[in-house]
């Protein structure tokens, strides 16, 4: 295996060098803690509310509605808690495709008898049924029970995209809290936050060639939450631990650099997007694809035909250096498969692998992974699938 | 102001150019995600699993017992919220001076009205009474009360030290559930947990010349808790978001330094601070400290004469490039002084001021610091504190 061909850019991204660069002097010379008064912690305390100003201006937002954290995950969490905790939700509406950072929190919180949890309806595609989500959002509050909405921007897996303004509009007349994780479009799409109706929306650096371990949470105005990490007064109070300083400046430096060249990456990364459809519906007539030519443009989540199997071509891909991933990355080592795959209920019989690009994403690898992808297929193509042993998923 | 005299290492410490240099290959070549199945996620994975190996020997534990978080206060929250949720803990004790990452995280869980606290009586230097501990768990235990006792390991304002062992026996007579905030011992000490008593302890790597935003929990075998920090399935299942893999590789690489050197380390250190004892003893009489020589070897606590004041102190000796601190940096903005030095009620008029070192402390620093804190002092020392008007602290 000469070359690794990365094609899970959705799992994560590598850093950009330029992004390093600007951590470096926060790794060296500027140490002081950010809470300290004196100049090298004033030092440090300016470059952070400095990498503030710059995330909020780049979300249509005020420097005082964003929250730096350690990841989407934590984002998520603190959204959920605060929603349940803070501003009298007792219902939450989801969708069973959420990730499970919004997922399994959600199923924590209904273990307290007092919250419950409902899902909306979902198209073949993985859209939310808004139809159904103003009826649900209607009936709960006829009977004056307070609802957050949680539902994702872009799914991670299959790319099905929230219009968060509508949901936003909706969740408004009925006085819902609306939380989206965003992991998947921050970075990727230019966003304002201010006009969206969004609540709380969450970030994660690492997806954009940022920092491992570095997420922002956004928070509409006046909306007071306790902590979901107690302890110090970082963050206006409102997220304890000493700050990250080389992962804040990171993350600010990454959705900088994603922000001013959205337009060129965008076009360059559809294109690969569009032509990889293209080679893999020329491979093959049974070769179908749960993203639409709609949705979230960095993922094409491929169904292959009857008869291959989902870790067993994630294997061969791999022994051929080709990166990809049969669902989130989150989830590797669950004895079952993708939950957002199931939840489609599409009666698929063959293997579902998610590709996903970045602005490093080239078409030569496009080329490679067809080409190993049709001679993975080969042996599948050459059986009657009436009587193959198909191997269990 | 030509040079900065750091003496503020309790608050954080300067990232050691070794440990950067471990964590370049985690932010340059190395950046799968370690939970992906493929070449470069096991890459990542293998490192991970290393690193979390040589914190467990380190600590004289085994893998399986070391959980990757964000800091110490997340470790702290984790640990407290998993004796209350899953440990049947309803009530804790603890102390006055513990750090606000235990203090308002006990508060916050206190809050619901099915869980209680109290503090421990401690001794002048801050030493928590034994005596008094044991008396409380008896009188629980007699009560059929679970308890969890949440003591830290070294104060970091004032440096009082507490035998983990002692309080571990203690606690395991009563069946006390046994968390320590080790943020301030962990890389400064020889630590085996394994022998130790205690049920879960914290780190934070930034303490000790690793990177901000990294940490551990120490968690005894057998403990089975849900997880703080809820979505996917990293950390065997106890803390979702993907792994900060720079940031564990730079926490393990700090401790394998700390712990190389410790011996060296610590006498360096502990020299530094007597004579920084002894030069303040010679350059006032009024002067005393609220260290005692068996206290945390990084960590002086001075209290100066009547007529001097903490904040002032603080911004005099920051024009002349002294760092130090007036109590915990999380603190810093709080409206009111140190709750640490008030807890202890020692009646003190005048300033009192934290200075702490480090393995890159040397002897320059303190005469720096020393002939500073003289001039500082010239006018206190000129004027009739009877009728002299005394800054408001």
């Amino acid at each position: 295996m000469d070359k690794i061909v990365y094609l899970d850019n959705a799992a994560t991204t590598a850093l950009d060098p330029m992004v390093l660069e600007a951590m470096i002097p926060y790794m060296t010379e500027f140490y002081g803690n950010p809470s300290s008064g004196y100049s090298i912690g004033r030092q440090t305390r300016r470059a952070i509310e400095s990498a503030r100003k710059q995330v909020a201006d780049m979300l249509g937002v005020k420097p005082t509605n964003i929250f730096f954290t350690s990841g989407g995950t934590e984002s998520n969490n603190t959204a959920i808690s605060a929603a349940l905790t803070d501003l009298g939700c007792t219902h939450i509406i989801s969708s069973p495709i959420e990730h499970h950072a919004v997922l399994h929190t959600i199923t924590h919180y209904c273990g307290d008898a007092k919250v419950t949890r409902s899902f909306v309806k979902l198209n073949a595609s993985g859209e939310v049924d808004l139809h159904d989500l103003d009826e649900q959002l209607a009936e709960r509050s006829a009977k004056g029970i307070k609802c957050l909405v949680s539902l994702m921007h872009a799914n991670n897996e299959i790319g099905s995209l929230l219009n968060l303004t509508t949901v936003g509009e909706i969740c408004e007349r009925y006085a819902a809290i609306f939380h989206s994780d965003c992991v998947q479009t921050i970075g990727h799409y230019t966003l304002n936050f201010a006009s969206s109706g969004v609540h709380f929306a969450s970030a994660s650096g690492h997806k954009f060639h940022g920092p491992k371990g570095t997420g922002i949470l956004y928070v509409r105005d006046g909306i007071n939450f306790t902590p979901f990490i107690h302890g110090g007064g970082q963050e206006r109070k409102r997220r304890a631990g000493t700050e990250n300083t080389h992962g804040i400046i990171g993350f600010t430096k990454a959705l900088e650099l994603a922000m001013e060249n959205q337009v060129k990456d965008q076009a360059q990364i559809e294109t690969l997007n569009k032509q990889m459809r293209e080679k893999l519906n020329a491979l093959s007539d049974e070769i179908s694809f749960n993203s639409t030519a709609e949705s979230l443009y960095t993922v094409l989540s491929v169904n292959f035909p009857t008869g291959t199997n989902t870790d067993l071509m994630l294997a061969l891909l791999d022994r051929n250096g080709i990166c990809a991933s049969g669902g989130s990355a989150c989830n590797t080592g669950e004895t079952y498969g993708s939950h957002v795959i199931a939840a489609l209920n599409k009666g698929l019989a063959g293997a579902t692998i998610r590709f996903s690009f970045s602005k490093t994403t080239c078409a030569v690898d496009i080329d490679a992974a067809v080409e190993v992808l049709g001679k993975i297929l080969e042996p599948v193509k050459a059986v009657d699938h009436s009587t193959a042993a198909i191997p269990a998923d």
